[in-house]
């Protein structure tokens, strides 16, 4: 109890005492690996668990590691273990189904500790809205934020739990949401985003959709009209948007192209200034002007770099690009992390 | 000269008499190797020569052949020679530059030679917009049709020269253009054209861009504003559309999303009745409905698949897959061929 | 019952009759739709039944189509029904689970239906060998015959049950079995063949070996010492065999190395001899000699390429590509169909 | 030249100085971007040049920058000017051709500044063997280590020049060595390396071979008999190999299946021990016994991953894997430079 006391002050001094013990749970799957990664080679902090309650399944007595993170992480994957995560942990990350983390994130909440959650089951503000996508999240808790780290940043600080964004809403909203700030948006014009995902997006269980031979040497849209990920946007954007995610064969990475039409008048160069006052000084963002960003210059990287090409009719084109489990989950939920541990942000994730 | 006119008489009557003979002048890309692959055993057509620029440079005095075609093509590849292709062919296929088809098809046109062209430079009728993306072509020679083969058969029947589609507008007018003739689209609003394609459509020339190492793992807008197949989409449906192409990390296929707004009241069913009555009868084009089609449901044929999507507030999602090398090029190309010579246009393509 | 000993008659006349009618036993896997994609185009057959057992699963009252079959297989895939087999086709393929096909082909072939198993359950006639790989096969029929079409040609044309062969022993002993009947191999050198495959070889049933974002970027060996295709191969050479089997990043195609000590004094062109006697006349195997073969050359059809280079210590080096869905599966079940109908062996293939 | 010396000494006494200047000459291709991306981030280096041969033909005034290392490296990329580098770098690593590398190497050590040699041009010791693959050096310099880290960490620490080894020879010389060393082989059996490579081991320069259609969906089997990388591996081993490169449809990593006899009475274990013994201690090295190692547990790592399996006849089965531009080129490179500047090995590169 005595070091559980202790590190909670070195974490409520800025992480200049004792390394923040933080747990992963949900460690199996391709966003809890990635976290696995990052978290080992983080200077400031010490992972104390890493569950899965896939674990529990395994029959063998042999303790479970994951061939991939030999030499870097040397823990064993546990079953997960809500009592174990209170006691163990002054942080922790949730990377778990929905409704798991619902139920989770309250509880850990209650009982001190942080949590940052993966999941979408705290992303989504309205009552009824979220009632659509997230059925099983009954109340949003206290201190809570949402964490998109570049517009959020003093919230995230003081949150208690934060909801780490989706991947295609990290990809658009970080470059809609300036020119909505600044009055650049033509109000009444259609915005569409036609997104562009890697399979690593879809998760670890195998399906049909996720199969090999189903998907490369092929391209496919889902979700028209019905993606959860287009209400974030909309919550992040404040306007409606016409989101159309596509699956590509590739691993990781989501390009989005955004087309809209700006407000009578509007250049590049307004966009451009637009742009530099929300992210200037932002490290994980790029702003690449008219040369439009490709998903390779971000992969296995937690950038997010945006591009923008506006025509003498006011149509605009915007592109972005992220890696889906860093800038769209892993990364980014450490980026929080370092904020609320009150480090630099890019601790770990250079 | 006898068997030259026997045989053009057996082109006039249809295809009924002796074997037409085919030439294929661009016989080493992509498009070039598709066609010989396709009229090789096409049952109704003798290739007569296949000739390539890139022959005349090799030192080595062995006659060059294509492995992948070996017990398909026993032809040899020759030197580009249009006095042959005059002389020994009733109808050739350009598989070449835009510069050297707008060159040699008004010879060959007037050489008495029915000519498919599928290069870009005889597809833009208006000069001016002509003059800007294909300034190399001079005039538009008597005898001129468009290749999109389901909405232009009649002027192909009869063609000289046919200017066989690129590659996304084949994509892209076969979904838009029943629905423009029908008054389904909402006036004034925007279409947006966000196609995806597959690296085949740059063609076999080596760059930064079609490296291996570039294209996998990634994607990559460009073309924005200033695509010249953007120019001949516009021509294809009468109105102005935001076209943007991004590159895939896949091999054959393309997919077009378009979004549009549809005319107050127009529902799903009213886009059903549209397609069906345009294209209940092709055999190559296939409706899916709400179904949204794959790309991999098209690779390696000839066929065009298309899908929509409506919403009560009146905007549509478009999206049609085809093998960009097929139907957006060389099956398409030996269609058209089926239609100018009296054949099914089903023949050698099933 | 009447239409029934017709269409045998015309199967035992050679297919000079009424077309044979032929049903496909698991239509919805891989290698079931690629049969249906054959058959529906050849000239000589008709497809009376399309059957799976997953069909029996569906809810739904719709029949159930395939959409990358449209406008080609126009047929409904029904349940299983061994009995409706027996009667309404003259030749069956199985392309079913090796137990199933254990079970379903002696009742067919009992029944006087021709049957060509594309499972294992009959490819190996040694018991001891057979109980180890494929226990859940007790007996061979008679009028059995290993479906490896250019070596096996004759008894396949008078077989009531033909084996067709695995992908990887096809890829495999083509190349290596002209050179064992040559006396052309060392006699007591290690014989290595590294094969590696596209993943669309391993089925469609999802798992974590073919989940896109397991196998993209990746390669990875399997069955070291224990690949059932390891006894068929050594089957088919009468040698020994260090057979290693890959994953590659790819959807179609294997791409088999073998390794080998040929006998004293052997050159290049004695291996050049050895093949041309074989498979000089052969219209599915195409000789490259040195210039060694490429997957995509052969990808999307029934050719399997071959080819060797040998170096002064003696050491050998062989090459051998085929499309794992067609010469390693459906196309030479089609091949062998036509051996067995008489037909033109090429019919339908090219 | 104060500060120079001043630097040196840093460099002299174990990197507890000022940081080392390091320059990068060959800075735009793909192991070049690696090394800045590596070097950047290092906590005890500073990069003071990084130029590129390439960077003297931009006609534009603008200095060139990498869009995927902007946030990461600052510096601009210069045109390749060797008496900058022997002025400004204590260490200076060389991604150039061959034949640039064997003339800059011995000028840049006799000026005193340390070199690490990513090319092929120092890593054959053999006079003879040298002059067939790399005519273009002429005398090895004193002061030469060959820069396999694991195997030549001595030599390293006080080498001038270090040649940094290929691909293909660090991944199959490091699980080699150790048997050849213990006594494991069986002395008169072949030894085969079939090798799977990633595209990215090309190098970056266009060519119809690295062009994304003719490798996707492909595997192709080259240099046969005659790949230099077949030497430097047999002057790791001090035997005899067969090795075959082959190309796969992916970007970064290789697999060496290693195929041999062990020597009589060699048992798994056997294996296991001396392995144990080589590399227990290794942070880059990690043994997965036989359990085999896949590419996408080393992609964008410095490790080297082996497996292996014996049987009861002797025949073992070796599987290496790594990331070619990083234990095969830039990470090793860092690693040696650890070596040589006294730091942990590891520094900047987990």
């Amino acid at each position: 109890m005595h070091t559980v006391v202790q590190a909670r002050e070195g974490v409520a001094r800025g992480g200049r005492g004792p390394a923040a013990r933080v747990a992963v749970a949900g460690a199996t799957g391709y966003t809890g690996q990635e976290l696995l990664r990052l978290l080992a080679r983080h200077p400031a902090v010490t992972i104390t668990a890493a569950m899965s309650s896939g674990a529990r399944s395994t029959t063998s007595a042999a303790p479970r590691r994951l061939p991939a993170l030999a030499h870097i992480f040397s823990g064993v994957i546990t079953p997960l273990d809500a009592d174990a995560l209170a006691r163990d942990a002054d942080l922790v990350f949730l990377a778990l189904p929905d409704r798991a983390a619902a139920e989770l994130a309250p509880a850990l909440v209650a009982a001190g500790v942080r949590v940052i959650d993966l999941s979408g089951a705290f992303r989504l503000r309205d009552r009824e809205v979220r009632a659509r996508w997230y059925p099983e999240t009954h109340e949003l808790p206290e201190g809570l934020a949402y964490g998109l780290t570049e517009l959020e940043r003093t919230a995230i600080e003081a949150a208690r739990l934060v909801a780490n964004p989706g991947c295609y809403p990290t990809a658009t909203i970080l470059p809609l949401a300036p020119l909505a700030a600044a009055g650049l948006l033509a109000p009444n014009a259609d915005i569409i985003v036609d997104a562009k995902s890697g399979v690593s997006g879809a998760g670890k269980t195998p399906s049909e959709r996720t199969h090999f031979s189903e998907v490369h040497g092929s391209v496919s849209a889902y979700g028209v009209f019905g993606h959860r990920h287009g209400a974030e946007i909309e919550q992040g954007v404040g306007r409606i948007v016409n989101f159309v995610p596509h699956l590509m064969p590739l691993d990781r990475g989501i390009l989005s192209t955004i087309y809209l039409r700006v407000a009578p008048g509007t250049t590049e160069d307004a966009l451009a200034s637009a742009y530099e006052q929300s992210y200037g000084d932002e490290p994980f963002v790029r702003l690449t002007g008219p040369a439009l960003p490709e998903i390779k210059h971000v992969a296995h990287t937690n950038f997010c770099d945006i591009g923008w090409r506006v025509d003498a009719s006011g149509r605009a084109v915007l592109v972005s690009v992220i890696d889906n489990l860093l800038k769209g989950a892993s990364g980014q939920a450490v980026q929080n992390m370092n904020v609320m541990l009150g480090l630099d942000q890019t601790t770990g994730l250079l």
